[in-house]
């Protein structure tokens, strides 16, 4: 599909970065908190409804055929009416007190691509398919949006899935006049979907120490959620001879401590174990602690590193339970195995990013994203652009222009390439 | 003062194990939480001030001299009208869903103990008081009752005081009809008081492992708690490599590994270092934390020892720091020096104990009690009976009768001891 060459332009498409500033600026009225300086759009609230309805209309302002699918996806059509597509875009809804660019910079960057296909007069062969996905960042614990579109999601997920407060999807989406069933409707078929093409800020601080502004991710990594318990005797800290205690904290803080010598000795340089949530109980300061839990995370892009890092932690688990008279328990709460991106759209991304003159990384993607989930549908393609200091999911996170500038160009050139062609 | 020796008596007195135990449940109908087992008789609570007025009949139904001071402390008073006094007791208030014990077990032996003196006709030369104090278990930060006995509280105290939610001691005592600037008027002068004795319960497993039904505290622990912070960055887990990382959990995890080590280096049997009480932000499972909350707890009955854990401690914080790529803050949150009880006391408990056939072990006290506080005013003892499983502050709170008749007995053997002779 990628082998034919796409013929040359009168002129070449060039990214208006004023133009693109004001559409994202125009997407963060929706849903800021003025006090944090956060946004807050999460998935089917009514800030992200009003947002999916003002991004719908300035497609159709800019002559795209819209069109919003059961689950609030909006699709802005550029080029032949029928036929497959190129889709390219990324998210519009938020984390609770997100950042500005976490999503909706890669909404922009799609629709500002087309704008300057259309500055220049430049008409697709093959059509291209703006799109913002609703409900990527999981408030119901899915990427429903994407999911839809891929057609991945399951009938007995939609009737289940609620979010941390216990709401239900289904009662959400209805709140918000749509039937979570019809979800099962929005499925694309994988002949109408020729390539996704997403571009993301990075969220992490990779791309920002190396002084390279353009990411290309090959893979995106998997996840291993480890819920460890370990339970001991809460006794009075003063009472309590040390050789007569069975200190749960002791036991964490062994297990905290095996991290990194595990990390070196059986993962690699994308792999990634964090301790990030724990509690003690009872959780005082005269109190020997009874009982910790806490999750092991475990990242990697290779399955048998990310089983190697499992099975080590909870070896060390066991350790640490013996060592400190403790019993413990390990419950496997989620998995997500690792997925290859599509290495022809690797390549081709390089290729443009060489033409434009960009240095670039190929680099694993250690978040989840759509373009993940668009793999199962199509061959897709992840951009990064730094985040300063690896900054995301929060007010302070922030991109510079000149980065975005360089990304949004690379995704123009890659569109017009991919486009150019009409589709077999 | 007590060198000379008690006269012989024409019977000696015994506790009656059946009376001192209705005694007990009697005080334990007050603040029972039939859900859980635990009893709520906080300081300055209804449930607290309700039980001080049934205490306080009982000693006056048994022909005792009674009277409750400005901080609701509570006397009877056996013997001599004038003169100084024995004092025994313990103390009524509970933590929030307490044991049947703590505390009020030593208020209902120092009665028993009367009562048995009269069964025989004993009267003491010099008189004994019968105590419960108030407010022992800290609700405000101290231990009012005795604090207040001992003299060594202060107007800025009273006047500052609150507890966990903020009440002031004064609002709190002043909807009890008390007036805590009159808590400077409770002060025993300390001729008044000869010496004061104290059972309780141990709140550890010490004496159960050691199959030792009676303790002789020699001294009672000092605590240092250092407020620790260790400041790191919040990343998100899959996106920011290991190495790239300020993991305030992987600092934490450090100095809870040093624990083990420092304690043996520069610690002994009677040193203690607990980490007890954690707090991560933002605690999420994929966010390596940013910071790291956390006290250490550090006791000792040696003032040196204690210093020399708390400087290794410290030093652990700087190197997990270091190690980490975190800042860091040390804050010493509260110290208090440790008590030596009165060796003269200890040697009569032990005399009096071998003299009843009763196997002891001289011990530290590991947590607070009012003898330490009464130490400041007059030679004080302390005498513990096991706790099964050493627990305490919890509904499962026990000891065996059998133990506490043994306890109860030696109480006895030394108050008719102490009180048989006239105060010079």
């Amino acid at each position: 599909m990628f082998e034919k060459q796409a013929g040359l332009m009168a002129n070449t498409p060039g990214i208006n970065s004023q133009r693109l500033r004001a559409l994202l600026d125009g997407v963060n009225t929706f849903g800021r908190n003025p006090q944090t300086g956060g946004y807050n759009r999460v998935g089917y609230s009514d800030a992200d409804m009003a947002v999916r309805s003002w991004f719908l209309e300035q497609m159709r302002a800019d002559g795209l055929a819209v069109h919003r699918d059961p689950v609030a996806n909006l699709f802005g059509r550029y080029g032949p009416a029928d036929g497959p597509c190129i889709m390219a875009g990324s998210h519009l809804d938020t984390v609770p007190e997100g950042g500005a660019f976490d999503g909706a910079l890669g909404a922009c960057v799609a629709l500002e691509c087309v704008r300057a296909m259309k500055d220049v007069g430049f008409t697709p062969a093959t059509a291209i398919e703006v799109v913002a996905t609703a409900e990527e960042e999981g408030r119901f614990g899915g990427m429903l949006g994407s999911q839809a579109i891929a057609g991945v999601v399951t009938a007995q997920w939609l009737n289940e899935a609620r979010d941390a407060d216990g709401i239900r999807l289904a009662d959400a989406m209805r709140d918000q006049g749509l039937n979570a069933r019809d979800a099962l409707d929005a499925a694309r078929p994988p002949r109408d979907v020729k390539a996704f093409l997403e571009l993301h800020i990075e969220q992490g601080p990779v791309l920002e120490q190396a002084g390279i502004p353009v990411g290309i991710a090959d893979s995106v990594a998997g996840v291993i959620n480890l819920a460890v318990s370990l339970l001991g005797r809460a006794n009075h800290s003063g009472t309590t001879p040390m050789n007569l205690r069975a200190d749960a904290f002791a036991g964490l803080s062994a297990v905290g401590q095996a991290v990194r010598s595990i990390n070196a000795e059986h993962g690699g340089e994308r792999s990634r174990i964090t301790i990030g949530k724990v509690t003690l109980q009872p959780n005082f300061i005269h109190t020997v602690p009874g009982r910790a839990d806490f999750i092991i995370n475990i990242r990697d892009t290779d399955p048998g590193t990310m089983a190697a890092l499992a099975q080590a932690m909870e070896q060390a688990v066991r350790d640490a339970a013996q060592a400190n008279g403790l019993s413990f328990s390990i419950e496997e709460q989620s998995r997500m195995e690792p997925v290859r991106l599509d290495g022809t759209l690797v390549s081709l991304l390089n290729e443009e990013a060489h033409r434009l003159g960009l240095k670039t990384l190929t680099m694993p993607s250690g978040a989840g994203h759509d373009a993940q989930t668009m793999q199962a549908l199509s061959p897709s393609g992840l951009i990064f652009v730094p985040s300063r200091d690896g900054i995301s999911h929060a007010p302070e996170e922030w991109t510079d222009w000149e980065a975005i500038e360089k990304g949004a160009q690379l995704m123009l050139s890659a569109l017009v390439r991919l486009s150019a062609i009409a589709a077999d």
